[in-house]
Order: C-alpha cells, then sequence, then structure tokens
C-alpha cells in the first residue's frame, strides 16, 4: 500500500499535524509521523526522503512555522509530491511561515495549504487526493466524505 | 493517457500560463486548456469540471488574479486535485490572488504555487509529480529533469 | 415585501452574522437565512440564488472567512446586489478574508462591508439603504436612525 | 428618472472613473459628475449630499485614494446607498486606499469595491444593479449585459 | 491660556486617551474632552471646530480607529494644528487606524502618531511641545520631564 | 523671525523635500537645509539640534526613508516639535520609513506625515500652522491657502 | 576574555532578553547588560559604546520595539557588530520593530535576529559564533551544542 | 589569511551581489563566490559548507530571494557565522525573502541585512567587522570608512 509521510519541524506543531493525522486515520490510509528539522537535523531529512520510496511512500505532508524551510527542503531531495502546512507563528502569525513556504522558485514546487488546522487537514485531503488517481478504494471514499459535507451543510437549520 | 487540465480565469493570464504549457509540452504530457471564469461563467466551470474525468483528466491547475475564486470553485466540483497559480494583481501585487488562493477552508484543499511565472512554471512540475506516481515515464523524466537542474547550477562559474 | 436574504459560509459565522439580524429584526424588514458554502455545497448555492427572486428578494448578504469566495459566488448566479461580511480569521485577522472578498474583477460587483461585527451591521443597513430607494417606510426609519444615532453620541459627557 | 453621482476627491481620479462613467453611458442612465474633496471642500460636500435627493440622485459614487474620507463622509450626510472605488497610490499601492475606506465604524455603511479600474466598472454595475429593483428596464440591460459576459468568454479559444 | 482640544470618534477610546489626559494634567495645561464622530455627528464636528478658536483652544487631538476620519475632517475645518492617536482596533490591530490616518493628501495636515498608549501620550506631549513655542513655563516643563526619564533609564540595573 | 529646520537623511531625499522647500519659499517663511545623517554622522545631529535654538529655529522637519531613525534621534535632542516625512523605499515602498517612523515609544513624540510628496507639503504646512499660532501673519496666509484649495476645487468641472 | 554587551531599549525587554542571557550563562561567556535608550537616553548610549572597547566589549546585542532605533543607533557609533533582537509590539506584533531594525541603510550594518524569544536566543548564539573565530573554547563548545539538538531532535518519538 | 565566502542562490543575483563584492575588493579581502541552490543543488550546498573552514573560510554571506531558505540552509551545516541579503522579488517586493531569512527558529542564527543593494553592502561590511576582531589591519580599515562617510556627508551643502 502507498504511504504518506508526515514531517515536523518541531514537537509543537504536534497540535496542528493532528488534524492531518485524525483524517489520515479516518481513512484509513497508510502513514507514518516524524519529527525532523531542516535547520537542526538537515542530514537526517535528507537521508529520511531518500530513503522513503522502498518505504512505500508516495507523498510527503511537511509542518513548519516561521522560517519554514522544511518542504522545501525536502522537495529538494525527491521527486515525490511535497505538501506545505504553514505553522501560525506568535507574532507574525503564520504570514512569515505562508511566504516563506509558498513563494519556492521555479524547478522545485511544493504544494502549499492554507496556515493551521484547516490547512493540516486539507494536507491530508489533498495526500489522499493524489493517491486516490491509482486507487480506486480511496477515490471512492473521497466522493464519500465530500458527499457527507454537503448533506451535513444542507441539514443545518439556523434559528433566529 | 491521464491529462492535466489548465484553466485560466481570464485570457489575459496566458503569458503567465504559458511558462506551465512550455513545460508540459516539454515532458510531452497530455493537458488542454481553457478560459473559463468562476464569477464570469460559473456554469461553464462546473459542467467542465465535472465532465472532466471521462476525458481523462486526472489534475486541473487553475490559474487566477484578484478575488482568485476559481481553483476552490472548481475544488468544489471535484475530488482530483487542484493546483493553483495565483497571478500577480496590479495594485497588491498579487498578495490578494495569494490569500484568496490559498486560505481555503478545511474539506476542500487547493495546493497552492508560488505567485506568477514560478508559480506556472511549478503547477506543471507538481501536475508531474501527481501523475508520476502511477506512470514510471513521468517520473524517470523528473529524475532527469532535476539531475538537469542540479548540473545546470554546478557549472556557473562567476567571474568577478 | 421585499426580502432581504443572508447566506453565511459556516455555522460559526453566526455570532457575526447576528449584527445584521439584531438589525433587520429592529427595522422589521423582511428577510431569511440560510447557511451555504460556496466550497461545500456550490450547487445548492446556485439553485437557491436562482430561485431567490421568485420568493421575493431583492438583496443578499453573504457572510464568509479564509479564501471567501462565497459573496462572488452569489454574485456570479445573479444580478442582484450582493453585500459582503469578510469574517475575521485566527491567523491572518480577516485580512485574507478582505481581500478574497472585495477585489471582485470587471463584471461582477461585490459590495464589501468592514471586517466583523461593524460590517455585519453594516451590511444590514446597506440593504435596507438599498430596498429604501423604493420604499418610503424603510427611508424614513433610516431616517430616524440616523438621527438617533446623532443624537445619542451627542449626549456623552465624559468626565475626567 | 433616478440618477447616480460620482464624485471623485482629485480630478486626477478620473482616468479611473471613467471606467464607471463608460459603463453609465452605455447603459445610458443618468448620472452627474463631480469633483468635491473631504479635506479640501468639506461644505461643498456636505451641501451637495443635501441637495442631491432633489435633483433625483438615488445612489451615490465616491473615488479617493490615500487617507480615502470621502465615500464616508458622504455617508455621514445621507442615507442613499455609497458605492465606493479606492484610488490606487503610489506608495503603498492602494492598501491605504483600500483600509480607509472599507473598515467603517457600525452605523454608517459604505460598499466598498475594489482598488482601481476593476473597482470602477463595478461601481457602475453595482448602482444599476441597486437601481433595476425598481426599474425593469435596467434590470433587464443587467442580464443581457451578464449574458454577454458568459458567451465573450465561451468563445475563448487559446491555441498553444 | 492656550487650551488644547481632545476629540474622540467614540466613548470605547477613553481607555487609550486617558494616557494623553493624565499627562495633560500633571502638567497643568488647559483643555477639554469631547465624544464626536466624523461619521455619526458630522455637523457637530464641524461647529465644534470652527467654534474652538474662540475658546482659547490652540491644537486639536483626535483618537480614531478603523477607518479613521476624525484628524482628517477637524483638520479640513481648521489651520490649527491636527495631532491624531490611530486607535487599535480588534481585526487589523490598528494598521487600518494608521493608514487612514496618516496617508492625508498634500494641503491637509494631520500629525500622526504611533497606534495606541504610545501615541496618546506622544499626542499630549507634542500638543505641549507646541505650546511650549509660545509658553516658557511649558517649555520649561517639557525640558523637565525629558531630564527625568533621562535619570529614571540610567537608575535603572539589571539583575540576573 | 522663527525659522524651520528641514534635515534630511540623503541627498537623494531632496526630490521629496523639494514639496517643502517650495511651500516654505512661497509662505516667505524662514528656514534652512541641511543633510544630516542619524546612522552616518550621529555626533553632527546632536550637535545641529542643540545648537538649533539659539538661531531661531522653533520647528525641525526629518526627512528620512528605510530604517529611517533621523526624526526620532532628533526628538531624543530636543523638546521642540519634530516633523517626519517617511520617503518611499524602492522594495518596501515606504511601509519601512512608515512604521520606522511613527511607532514611537511613549516620551518622545514625532509628528509623522504621509510617505512622498504630499507628506513632505503636509510638514511645511504643518510646521506653519505650529508657527502660526503665535504669528498672526502665518495664520492669515494659512487661511488664505486653505481658502484657495477650496476655490480650486469648486472650479473644477469635469467634461464627459 | 572578549565580552558581550547586551543593551535593552526598555526593562520590558527582559523577559524576552532572558533568553540571550540563560544561553550566554550555559555558555559561561563574558558580558554585561544595561537599560539604554536610543530615543530616551541618546548621549548614555553614545558614552557607553564609545567606551565599551576599552572593557573588552567586542560584540553588541540591541533589544528594542516599535520605532526599534537602538540597534542602529548603537552601529552608528561604534565598527564592533551590533546584533539586533526586534521585541514584539502589541499592535503590529513587531512587523514595526523588524522593519525599522533590518532596513538600514548601506555603510551602518546590523544583523537582525527574528522577532521574540527565538531571536533572542538566536542573538546570543551568534555573537558566541563571532567570538569563536578566534577563541577556540567557544567554537567547540558550539559544535557540541549544535550535535545536541541534532541528537534530542533525533530522539523524539510521536505517538500517535 | 581569513576568507568570507559569498554564496548565490541564482546568477541573477549577481546584481545585487555585486555590491558586496565591490566593496570586499576596496578592503582587499580574500573572499570568493559561487553559485549554489538550496532547492536545486543541495547536496553541493552542505558538502561545500562543510570543506569551507579548511580552505580558511571564516565568514559566510548568502543571497537568496522568494522562499529564501539559502542562509539557513548553510547555517544548519556550520556554527562558521552566516550573514544574508534578502533579494527583492517581482510581485512581493523583497516582503516573502525576508520573512524567510529573519524568522529563523532558536538554535539556528542567520544574520539578516537589509532587502536589496543596502543589505549587501552591509553584508560584506559586517562579515568586514566580525573578521576585525582578530585582525586589526581590517579594524583600521574600517574606522576609516566610517570616518569617510562621515566626511563626506558633513561636505554636502544643499542650494535651494
Amino acid at each position: 500500500m502507498h504511504k504518506i509521510s508526515i514531517i515536523m519541524g518541531s514537537r509543537s506543531d504536534l497540535e496542528i499535524v493532528k488534524e492531518a493525522v485524525d483524517l489520515l486515520k479516518a481513512f484509513k490510509a497508510g502513514f507514518e509521523i516524524e519529527v525532523l528539522s531542516a535547520h537542526r537535523s538537515p542530514k537526517e531529512v535528507a537521508q529520511y526522503v531518500e530513503a522513503a520510496p522502498k518505504k512505500g511512500i508516495r507523498v510527503f505532508i511537511a509542518a513548519a512555522g516561521g522560517a519554514a524551510a522544511l518542504a522545501g527542503v525536502i522537495a529538494s531531495h525527491t521527486t515525490l509530491p511535497v505538501i506545505a502546512i504553514p505553522i501560525e507563528t506568535k507574532s507574525l502569525k503564520g504570514l512569515d511561515s505562508l511566504l516563506s513556504t509558498v513563494q519556492m522558485p521555479a524547478g522545485i514546487p511544493v504544494a502549499c495549504m492554507a496556515i493551521g488546522k484547516a490547512g493540516s487537514k486539507n494536507a491530508a485531503l489533498f495526500a489522499l487526493e493524489i493517491l486516490a488517481i491509482s486507487d480506486k478504494k480511496i477515490a471512492k471514499k473521497l466522493l464519500c466524505y465530500k458527499d457527507d459535507m454537503r448533506k451535513k451543510i444542507k441539514k443545518i437549520k439556523v434559528k433566529i
């Protein structure tokens, strides 16, 4: 089974990353999760990313904040798709994380999601959308998930 | 063959979108290109997106500027991956395009690239990275492309 | 009687939308309220908007945050006036909601109000100002409302 | 016939305002145009706005840049709808014009359009949408205009 | 004695304005304080500003937030110096207040201070600096105040 | 006669500062002009500012861009009023100049004008407004100047 | 022994500066700490900076917020390296502190770190990196410190 | 002799980097220059940085734009000081480059200079200030350079 790898730049990112994890669990998708830092453990990032394909990993999800180099550094070592979650920061509220993630130079793509929890959930969904191209089961589940969202929102009645 | 669909919100986006087109041509990837507007032709967008899978389309690339709703609207009609190119705007220089593209709500992912030409080229590369998961030829070409970039940069000698 | 339709992108927007609701109630204006998402229930948005004129709806108020496509998507399906309330977001504080709402392309106007509660109250007032053009009762009430504001502020005495 | 009043804060805004003027001419709408400054001729603004209803004016369009107080000042003197066009500025590119226009306090609504030419065209369209509620001719023309936009975009074929 | 007039756009600005008030009291300066809104009570602003010189007022201090037109509107009615305090806002944190205050058009100057409490204190100090040009007592007090600040900071010993 | 001192951080600021100079000349105000840098010639700034009162200088105008410390440094050496012109910068368009000028700490006020030419003209006008409190001739000229602006704008007729 | 001088613009910066202090203590580096304000005690800053080399000081660390002139003013009086910590501000969240610190004019370099605590720790580390060039003990400790970071991050196991 | 290494992320950065090169030449400092990309040639960056100390390199200068990871990646492989020049970008004008450079996480310091040419010149000066601590010749030259700047600015006479 194809697997998704989730890499966090810091343990403190787990609160946000949990959104992605919970969704992947709900889809019973194969995934693994690591704490690896582009700045504090660059060699471990390189080694991990290069060894990933043999373990069945087909998509990376990277979560980092501030001068968020992680997703770009992962992308520098692979041609597998890299999805990024910019983590909200205390002072600049994630604008720094967003710009340092999304403004990648030509040649090294990174797929940037929204800042924070919405971005985390969507990173998982987008990883599944990628795998769904060659995995009909996931494709079917995604259609159900989308349909459920639509039904849920239709049921809401606002009383005022 | 799996195909990529490129949708522009306006004909004026073509100058930027050309970067993606040229790269897809260089990779001999299957793709088609349309001008469809989330705001001026919303039904055509819905119809086109819903009919796309039967034509072999597996990935969307959407280019739009300002209140750039196009990628999100495409994503609202499909579970195929949607990649977005925020187009630079005259006054706010693409900050509006970027934020209205990347800050998607949980449930409807859009993969946002950099503003402008770098983002356009990377949208094409990212679409190919997605298709490469189940297409070994593309995967091989991507490795060559990456290796070429590395070699080119190694050859540069700066004389001062 | 002409009616105003208030559409929220998410139930969580109700706290802000309540400002508009309370003002419309105080004016005894006709209105209805729905939760409909440009991204999660796009067809329902289209159907609802197209069916609205027959129900007497003459103005739309749309509240959404983040990549806030809702007002623009409503405007893509109607030539009735659409007023937008950008909802404050956690990380970017509503700058994303504001830019994705206000920077509409030529041809599809959306009337953007301030971020959050002030914008919500003003959306209701602006809807009433529109209806007042052909409804003398509302016009009269608006003049009274404005006069009351002026009187209230004149009465304030600051002791220091 | 109901009329639209266009007020510019400075003669130099005419290049942008022309977009609105051209559209109103194409619709054969009744309108008049003035240069009046919230800061340099505040009394003239007050007098003009208060005298407007008797001349048949039902909607205001205000164009101003920088610390753009014009639309808000007009709104302070009337309960007719006020639509605003934030003009792009040299240094801050209209972000100043946008924020000083859109962030109105509760009680005094202003309908803010996009910065610059798109906003100018949309201000005219939005004024027409307002008048169309009680003017079937304008309503019909707006539907045609919208339909034409859709058709035009459908005809575009991109050759690559 | 020359007096300073402090005008607030809203009663809620008092918490910030208190910094200015306390400093003026400490200097035993003549001042008065009013709540007047550029948007909700524009005529009262005009009347008050025009009547001010006869009451001995020589400097205005204006505090407002959001689309903060107050200082500019005061300046439109007088050639006395107008000092502005941009009030912090909930969503945009006072960036809106700052830009709508400071970016005044040529011809109508407003002296903008920092956002919030520091700006409030400095507005009072700056008003005193203006009056001190023709009032030796105030000039002397300002020198003492400045000297005290210097001495206070020299006394601070950090233990670590 | 009371004099105004204009200090530029760099010779390249002269293009902007000329707006202030031209206005002071038109008012036949006493003024002198220097190039002094808070960063490159800090002692000369201190000496010049401290010697200024004896030369009759009563107001300072400081023009600087980027990390624009000049106005604040002048203010640190005097209790005379300091007016600042933030100069537009190449990359950040003067947002850096604006924030580093306006966000002064409590205790050391600086009166910030708009970025660029409008700010330069207004710095001169504001300096004159300060001197006018104790100089009836300047006060009279300012009233005429304001009245002329109003008349000029009233004469503008837009033909469309 | 070469020493590092830490200067804070205000006592309230100590909470942030403590990060630097704790790291310098852990490295047993020589340092001293002062509260000196570019705006409130400019002469004391000049005197302190000029006297510093004789006391063995070789590097400055300056912490300031808002219109943060401190690091630049220190740099104006010395050719020793000056490292800056932009302090987070209440309204603009340190964007003002960052831009007024980092955008120094050519000729007077300041080494800007991140806003807040991360920047404070890194200021201390960077000062040590500078001293390490001619101090093998510090150089060795820095290698150990870096290695410890890497090991710590490798040990983290995320359970989900 | 201790050497400075200048690394550019792209050949197109040379126009900006030339400012640093010219200054180092004027100081007759030892330096070398390379084009190496954090994203396109990550292994070459790692190898080059690790081999640098043996070649006598004691300071790095890194120039990069957009999602500017270069300086941070260099810093991840060394405990030598890393100075960064954020390169101005087309759309976001270098705000992206600045934030992705300066907002480094605790543990991995990068010394960020101003965006563009001023930052480039200052990067060279700051590298020399670092080397000057253990090199009296450079220290002396820096004092002369600073003194020359002061003299130059004192000589400027503005005629108006």
